[in-house]
C-alpha cells in the first residue's frame, strides 16, 4: 500500500507539472463555467430519481433544456481555442485529453443542426412516456410509430455525424470512443459460442443450480439497509465523500470528485437483487471517487469511457462481489440483520449468489447468461440503423433471437421487446457498452492477479488492496486516454472476450 | 371558496393578457436561463443542507461561485432592453412588475466592482468558519477582526450603491425594498412602548407562564416526524409539490412553483421547537406555492419582499399556530403520537405554545419578546454602519441593550452578540425584516377578520379559507409589487406597528 501511495503522489505531482500551455490554460478557465453547469445538471439529475417532488417534472425539464442551451453555447465558443491548441506541437498526454474530450463534445455540436437535437429530445421525451404505458399493457402497437420516428431521428443523427462503413458506428461511438462494428463483431463472434458452451456444461454438471428457495424469501427493508451499509463498509466506501439513497432504478452520479452518490432498490423479495445492485454502483462511485484530485474542474475529471465504467461496476459486483471469499466476508452481517439466512449454510448462499438461469429480463441475468440479451439487442439495433429490418418486425425478431441464443420464448412483448427503456430514450449504441463492461471486468481480473492474490485478498477483506490497483491502472487517469488506447496501456490488447470466458470456466465448471 | 376560485381564474387571464409588450416579451426570453441558473443555484443550496457529503463543499461552493458569475453576466447583458423598455409607455402593472425585480439585480451588479462582491463573498465564507468556532468558544476576539472587515466592506458596498441619508439605508433596502431607518424607526418607536407596557402586564396577570414543564420532555424523533406530518395535513399541504426534510437551521426553498420544499429540525426535546419550526416554513411555502401560475419562469415568481414572505411564516406559526383554536385541532395529533401528552390537558398545552419569558436567544423567543431581539440588532448595526461605535465596543453595548429592552443579561457573549451567523455571513440589514414580518402578520390579522370569522374558521380546521385568502390578497401577484405598493393596496398604510399590538393585548390581557 505504501508503494501505491508514494506513486499516486508522484502522479499527481506529475500532473500538476503537465499543464504547460498557455492555450490550454485558457481553455481549462474557460471550462469552469461548463464544469458547474455539468455539476448542477448531475444534481437535478440526482434529485429527479430520489426526492424531487412529483410535479417537479415539468420545472426540473425545462431547467435542464436551459442548462444544456447553456452549455452547448459554451463549448461551441470554444471552437478555436481548441483548433489552435491541437495545431501546437509539444503537446502532454494531459493536454491532449482535454483537447481530446471537448472536441467530442464539439464535434457533436457543430455537426448535428439543433433542429435535430431538439426533435430528439422532445420526441423520445414522449416516447419514453408512451414506452411507460406500453409496457405495462404489453402493447407494442402504440409504441411502434414512437420507435419508427426514433429510428429515422437517429439515421439522420448518423449522417450529420458521419461514419466509416456503418451508420451504426457513429452511434456507437457516441457512448463509447473510436468503437465500432468490426470490434462488437470480433467480440460477440468469440464470446457467444464460448459462452453457450460454458452455459449448456453448467446446465449439465448441476454444480450450481437454476433456481433457489431464497428467491421467493421476502425482507425488511430497514434490515436489508443495514446489511447494505455493513456491505459498503466492507468496501471501505468513504463517509465524507459519499451516500446511498433509494431509487426505483439504482444509478450513480458524479458531482464532483468530492462528492459521488449512489442509488439503490429494495423490492422486498430476494435480498441478492439489492445487495448486487448496492455493491455494482459502489463499483461505479469507487471509480469516480479515486479520479486524481489535480483534474478536478477539468474535462477529464471523468470516466475514460460507459464500457471502462461499466467494467468497475461488474468487477464489483461479479468478480469481487459473487466469488466464495466475499460470500464468507458478507455470510455474517447477512446472518447478523436477516434471520431466515441462518436456515442456509455459506456454501448455499454462493450458490443463490450464483444461480445460472437462462431468462428473459436482462437485469434479472446471473454473470453467464447476460451477454446474449446484450447480442439480442445489438444485432437489433445495426439492423434497423442500417435499415435491414423494419421497426414492425421487430417483436416477433427479438422473440427468434431470444430463442436461438438463450433457448426461451418471451410470451408477450412486455417480457421481450418493451422491457428496456433505452430506445424510447434515445440510447440507440449504448447496450454493447454493457458486454464491453463485463469483457474489460475478465481483462482486468486476468491482469490484477498477477500483482496481487485476489482470492486470499478478498478472504482477508483488505479490499483496500484492489481499490488501490484499479487507482493506479484505471482511476485516477480520468478520461486523459480514450477507452482503446487506456486497455493498450494497461493490457497491450483492447476488448479482449478470451479473459472473461476464462474466468467463468474456472469459476463454474473447474 | 368558489368566488376566490373564480376571481383566481380571472386573475389568471388578466396576467396572460397583460404581456403585450414586444421588448418586455423579448427580455422574459432572455430571462429563461436566468431562472435556470436560479432554480439550479436553489437544489444546490438546499442540498448542502439536507443531502449533501461533507466534503462536498469545496466543489459545491466553486459550483455557485460560476452561477452566480453566469447570472450577474446574463443579468447585466439585459441593461439595454430593460432601459430601452423602461421609456415605452403604457406598461401594465405586470411588465413594470418585471423591469422592476431586474432593475434591482442590474442596479447592483452595475453600481458594486466585482471586486468588491468577490471580496464580500471570500470574507463572510471565511468569517462563518472563524463566527462557528468563536460562539462555540464563546471568544469574541478571534472573531472581531473579521467583523471588523465586513464592516468595512459593507460601508464600502454601500457607499457604491448610493444612499440618501444614512449609509445603512443602502443595505436595508437590499432585504426590504426601499425600507429606510425612518421606516424602521417610526416601527420601532411605536412598538417598544407598546410591547413594553404589554411584556410587564403580561407578568404581573400571571395568567400566561413563564416556564413549562414540557420544555424539558424528551419526544422520539419518529413519533414527532408523524406529529409534523398530521399537522401538514391540517395545513392541507399538497404532496405532489411538496415536501420536508431535515435540516439544522430550518428554511424553506423554492425550486419552482411546483417544487417548493421546507426543513424542520428535530433537538429531541421540548417538541413545540420541531412543531412551530415546522408550522412557520409551511407559511413560507404556501406562499410559494400560491404564486399565480401563469408567473413561472418570469423574474416575478417570487415573493414581494423578505417582510412580506416573513409576513406569511408568522402569520401561520403565531396568529393561526399559537391560537386556542389550533391548539384544539393539534392536540388529538399530540395524543397520538405522544403519550406524555395525555398528561396535560389542552388548555395546559395551549400555555405551554404561549410561554412568555424574557430570554437571550433570538430563535428561542416567544411572540411577545421576540421583536425587542431585533430592536437590538438594528440600533447596533445601524451605529456601526454609521460609524458611530467601533467593532470592540459592541459586546459590551450589546449586552446593555439587552438589559435595557428585555431585562436580562448575557453571562458570555455566545449568548450575546456571537449567537447569529448573518453579521459573519455579510447579512447585515437582515434583521430588520423579521419584526416586518411580525407587524405585516399583524396588518393581515387585522383585515382577515373582516372577510373570515377566523377562530371559527381555525375551529372547523378550514384551513383552506384562510390560505385562499392570502392567495387572491398577496401569494398570487408574487413580485408584481413591490412591499410598499403591495402593502398600500391591500391595507391602505405600510409597516403599521398598532395592529399587532392590538392582536397581543387581546391575545394575552383580554
Amino acid at each position: 500500500m505504501g508503494l501505491f501511495h508514494t506513486n499516486y503522489i508522484g502522479m499527481r505531482d506529475a500532473f500538476a507539472s503537465m499543464s504547460k500551455n498557455q492555450l490550454v490554460e485558457q481553455i481549462l478557465e474557460s471550462y469552469k463555467p461548463i464544469w458547474a453547469l455539468d455539476h448542477a445538471s448531475s444534481l437535478l439529475g440526482w434529485d429527479v430519481e430520489t426526492y424531487m417532488p412529483l410535479q417537479g417534472s415539468r420545472s426540473r425539464g425545462f431547467a435542464q433544456a436551459q442548462l444544456a442551451l447553456m452549455k452547448q453555447e459554451r463549448v461551441t465558443s470554444l471552437d478555436g481555442m481548441i483548433e489552435r491548441a491541437t495545431k501546437e506541437g509539444g503537446l502532454s498526454d494531459y493536454e491532449k485529453g482535454i483537447l481530446r474530450v471537448i472536441k467530442r463534445d464539439l464535434n457533436y455540436f457543430k455537426k448535428v443542426p439543433p433542429k435535430l437535437i431538439e426533435d430528439l429530445q422532445r420526441t423520445s421525451t414522449e416516447a419514453t412516456v408512451v414506452w411507460r404505458d406500453a409496457r405495462k399493457k404489453s402493447d407494442y402497437a402504440t409504441f411502434q410509430s414512437y420507435l419508427e420516428k426514433i429510428i429515422e431521428l437517429k439515421k439522420q443523427e448518423a449522417d450529420k455525424l458521419g461514419y466509416v462503413g456503418h451508420p451504426y458506428n457513429a452511434l456507437l461511438d457516441m457512448y463509447e470512443e473510436e468503437l465500432t462494428i468490426n470490434d462488437v463483431d470480433r467480440v460477440f463472434s468469440a464470446l457467444v459460442p464460448g459462452l453457450k458452451n460454458v452455459l449448456s456444461k453448467i446446465i449439465a454438471d448441476k454444480t450450481y443450480v437454476s433456481s433457489h428457495p431464497l428467491e421467493a424469501v421476502e425482507y425488511e427493508q430497514q434490515a436489508m439497509t443495514r446489511v447494505n451499509q455493513e456491505t459498503m463498509r466492507l468496501l471501505k466506501m468513504p463517509e465524507k465523500t459519499f451516500r446511498m439513497d433509494i431509487s426505483t432504478h439504482p444509478f450513480t452520479s458524479s458531482m464532483s470528485l468530492e462528492d459521488v452518490r449512489v442509488t439503490t432498490r429494495y423490492e422486498g423479495k430476494s435480498f441478492r437483487d439489492s445487495l448486487y445492485s448496492t455493491i455494482h454502483e459502489c463499483g461505479h462511485a469507487i471509480y469516480d471517487l479515486q479520479v486524481d484530485p489535480s483534474l478536478e474542474y477539468t474535462p477529464l475529471s471523468r470516466a475514460a469511457s460507459l464500457g471502462i465504467h461499466e467494467s468497475q461496476s461488474r468487477f464489483w459486483e461479479n468478480f469481487v462481489g459473487r466469488s466464495r471469499e466475499f460470500t464468507k466476508l458478507v455470510y455474517p452481517i447477512l446472518k447478523k440483520y436477516l434471520p431466515f439466512v441462518s436456515g442456509y449454510s455459506e456454501e448455499e448462499i454462493y450458490k443463490y449468489f450464483n444461480v445460472v438461469r437462462p431468462s428473459l429480463i436482462r437485469v434479472e441475468a446471473d454473470e453467464v447468461t447476460y451477454n446474449f440479451h446484450i447480442v439480442v439487442r445489438y444485432e437489433m439495433e445495426k439492423a434497423l440503423i442500417g435499415g435491414k429490418v423494419s421497426v414492425s418486425e421487430i417483436p416477433s425478431l427479438w422473440n427468434d433471437k431470444m430463442e436461438e441464443f438463450l433457448g426461451v420464448r418471451p410470451k408477450n412483448d412486455a417480457e421481450g421487446v418493451l422491457q428496456d427503456v433505452h430506445w424510447s430514450g434515445g440510447g440507440m449504441g449504448y447496450f454493447p457498452t454493457y458486454t464491453l463492461g463485463n469483457i474489460i471486468g475478465g481483462m482486468i481480473y486476468n491482469k490484477i492477479r498477477k500483482d496481487l492474490d485476489i482470492a486470499k485478498t478478498v478472504q482477508r477483506g483488505e479490499l483496500g488492496l484492489i481499490k488501490n490497483w484499479l487507482r493506479e491502472q484505471i482511476h485516477k487517469l480520468g478520461a486523459t486516454y480514450s477507452p482503446k488506447e487506456l486497455q493498450t496501456k494497461i493490457f497491450g490488447e483492447t476488448y479482449n472476450p478470451e479473459h472473461l470466458l476464462e474466468y467463468l470456466e474456472h469459476k463454474y465448471l473447474a
